[in-house]
């Protein structure tokens, strides 16, 4: 983990995940563990194995005892998916107080999905290069307007500095209201082990829009990889199968998804991630 | 509180907060005190004397018992204050799935406040009638043109059809990235009365953006009010006083704010709405 | 569940569980989904399908619009495990301010397990009756003198005057460190669905000590049942079944636990619910 | 605090506090509060005055970016008010699975207070020294006596082998039901700043129970002092201060508490301690 410490991993075209700071591995989860249930597991079970067996019996305290601080820079509306877990601190970049970049989200032709509802012609649902071109067109634009618009109500130049001497500018906190949710916005977001692997089930999952997933891929398979290996192993594995895969068999089966490592395969392809 | 269920309080253009639904009220509050402090408390106080004493000692947890469920509808850069409150249960209406109205917000003339670094011409820091108007004219401009480009991503016409069907729309997940962050949201929110009385203590303060001081004012005065009258009248008025006033001949009395009834007589100005 | 608001179940020797309030049902949760998932779900489920696929999906916050009231009486020891869970508002009966009742719980015979280690011998480990009969006989001995000595410190008649009026007793908060962790205790508890399905989950569960297990599975199966019936049904039987069953042909399937309703029917035998 | 890092603070007869680890210092308060409120900050203000400010003015993210983890062992009545506190992680000793040690608390004779009701001859509400000796000699009687039944029911001798090979004994999670709440705990808990600021405000406060404040003395004088001396010296004299002292002039002032600091110096004495 020390290796990777404030390393940036660069995500999308302008965000970026890096690890601040960290608290505890997987040594300390075992060591909690060993606190609550006690010296007779020592005998039998390895650290690796113990781990393993938390995880599977969702004894989920001892997780919580390792934490992870990250900076974050990210769309707004991936944001904004993002704070919806309550279980992190997070201090975010305002608005009300300071000037955003010009610096904006327009996603790759590759990771376009189609609105299911937009044609009624039985048509494959990608959308052909000449669509998608124009579609990150018109969103280039609009974004790029709306910093004019932004940087107008300010009543700011490019140095910060009044463009018009003679006129009042109006206030950060409002003048922002014309900038749409493609905008980065920045923020440090610590959380624990447990909640971050919740946090992953569900944003590292083929369901979650690509944007957020593309960050939770790195998280899981960039830091959470070298910060608790023990852990990464049967979490990535492990915890998501069953929750997605019902037994064979049950009422359910018949509507039942392949695994979740499987799906992730093709995960970023509009076909496999749109939402459903 | 009965009367006001499911009443719709009109806020900003085109907010409100309405009441669903509700649990426990002054009786509550006292009930669960007096399960923690004992049979003791009963001979001495009165309920009302009892809910001032517990505020006052901050015995919080006897207010957990009150839960208050409203819905909510204000602009996204409102919601986005709003939802950084943890302690609380949210279902907000999710622009990945659904399609988003055309209500965004542009502030009244008189809720405006200028850019302290706009002008260095030791003018006062208030927009004129003509700047106003120009401001709130290119919000609404940039605010309508961005629709157009949503509507024109999903390839939608304004009944939903397709405009195009000879091409294929974009996602809505994605198409909403066009949309600034005044357009409207909303959800529903959840919260016990505790953390609510901390929320309004923060937000319907004079510190807050103006914005989410007007659902904060209403929640406050219309909606606890006559939900825990009892509760009401002391945290409106003892809670946040000795927070914000020190005592006199404390180091940092020089510095120390009127108290927070007197501010808000004049909250909504210009002068003394300001972000410090 | 009008029907069973204030009703009390008995649940050990001397506890039990009361409703005392409660907000929202099965509608309100989906109300609640609708609003986040859009209007395109309405069409192709009914509601109680829609509950099923917001448990398997985990698709958890519609649950948190509901919430349940308790007055529970349980063991000091049943409620420190209760207690750890901290996703609920808790008033406790104080013991610094009140005094506490002479009763104290004393199993069953039915209910005793054996200590792994207390015999070398091969013996089957179930306890004998004659040794049943003198393990709860030393139990009650030691509970019935804890609490001559509580009196005795506190220098309090049965009356609760003073036993002797010319010393002084101890302050409760301190005389109550005689009593063992077995005297009753009361609280309120207020918590929302989904927090409490997963309590359940937890403590209705086959490894949940047999106390505990007592309360949760009457707050199952007779009030979360009539509260919510479209809830009930998939998470008695779906959610910890694949938590528990992992897929066959995994790494760890060899072993893997029955399905939990099957455990269940054994539940209260010594054999079955021993904490492995 | 890498000086203090595992030391060990004897705290009551046979508990202590350790620290086991930490991330984060005043440094980083300052760092993240320097994101969220914009770099204009930066200029005005030293990081002690702004760590001031943060406090002054309640906000309170910064603070969640530093985390302690500490060891402690604790009589179980006040690990009982101390997991009352919600927002910490914690693994304790769990004695279903573990043997308990013969280690109980019994009171020094100079932290003893008074029963108010146990006298009606309006005697001084101290105990005398003969009343002392009493009182600590049952509650010492009657520790001893439970722990020879726990290891009854057990059937273990000092060695943890079977006393009598011939029985078997009762479950752990059942013996421990005979030990009253004076025998000791131990738990790991972890928990980020601003929550151990409203622990020590509440528990470090004259009117906490004698015996827990003795913990959160030695947290909050020796390992906070020593980890964020910025917040150290603002917390101990601000926080407490505005919230038990109303302004002179107020309805309630005439009740009003001295600060908090003059009266801790006679904590401990039996008239200043009590349970009010």
């Amino acid at each position: 983990m020390e290796a990777i410490l404030y390393e940036r991993f660069d995500v999308l075209d302008h965000g970026f995940v890096r690890v601040i700071d960290y608290m505890g591995d997987d040594a300390a989860i075992v060591q909690a563990a060993r606190v609550s249930y006690g010296a007779g597991t020592r005998k039998v079970r390895e650290d690796r194995a113990l781990i393993r067996y938390l995880l599977r019996h969702r004894h989920t305290t001892p997780f919580e005892m390792c934490e992870l601080k990250l900076h974050i820079k990210a769309p707004i509306f991936v944001a904004r998916q993002w704070l919806r877990h309550r279980t992190a601190s997070v201090n975010e970049y305002s608005a009300r107080y300071s000037r955003l970049d010009r610096e904006f989200y327009v996603p790759d032709a590759d990771h376009l999905q189609s609105n299911p509802s937009s044609n009624k012609q039985g048509r494959d649902d990608v959308l052909t290069d000449e669509e998608a071109r124009q579609a990150l067109s018109r969103l280039d634009w609009i974004s790029t307007r709306a910093y004019g618009v932004y940087k107008n109500l300010l009543n700011e130049d490019d140095t910060g500095a009044p463009k018009d001497p003679d006129r009042a500018g109006l206030a950060r906190e409002l003048a922002r209201a014309a900038l749409p949710v493609n905008y980065y916005t920045q923020f440090y977001w610590k959380i624990d082990l447990h909640n971050l692997l919740h946090f992953l089930s569900l944003r590292a999952d083929a369901h979650a829009q690509y944007e957020i997933r593309a960050y939770a891929d790195v998280i899981l398979d960039k830091i959470v990889m070298s910060w608790v290996p023990a852990t990464y192993q049967p979490s990535a594995t492990m915890r998501w199968t069953p929750l997605r895969s019902p037994q064979a068999g049950s009422p359910w089966s018949s509507a039942c998804w392949p695994a979740r490592r499987s799906i992730r395969r093709v995960a970023g392809s509009p076909s496999a991630s749109g939402a459903s």
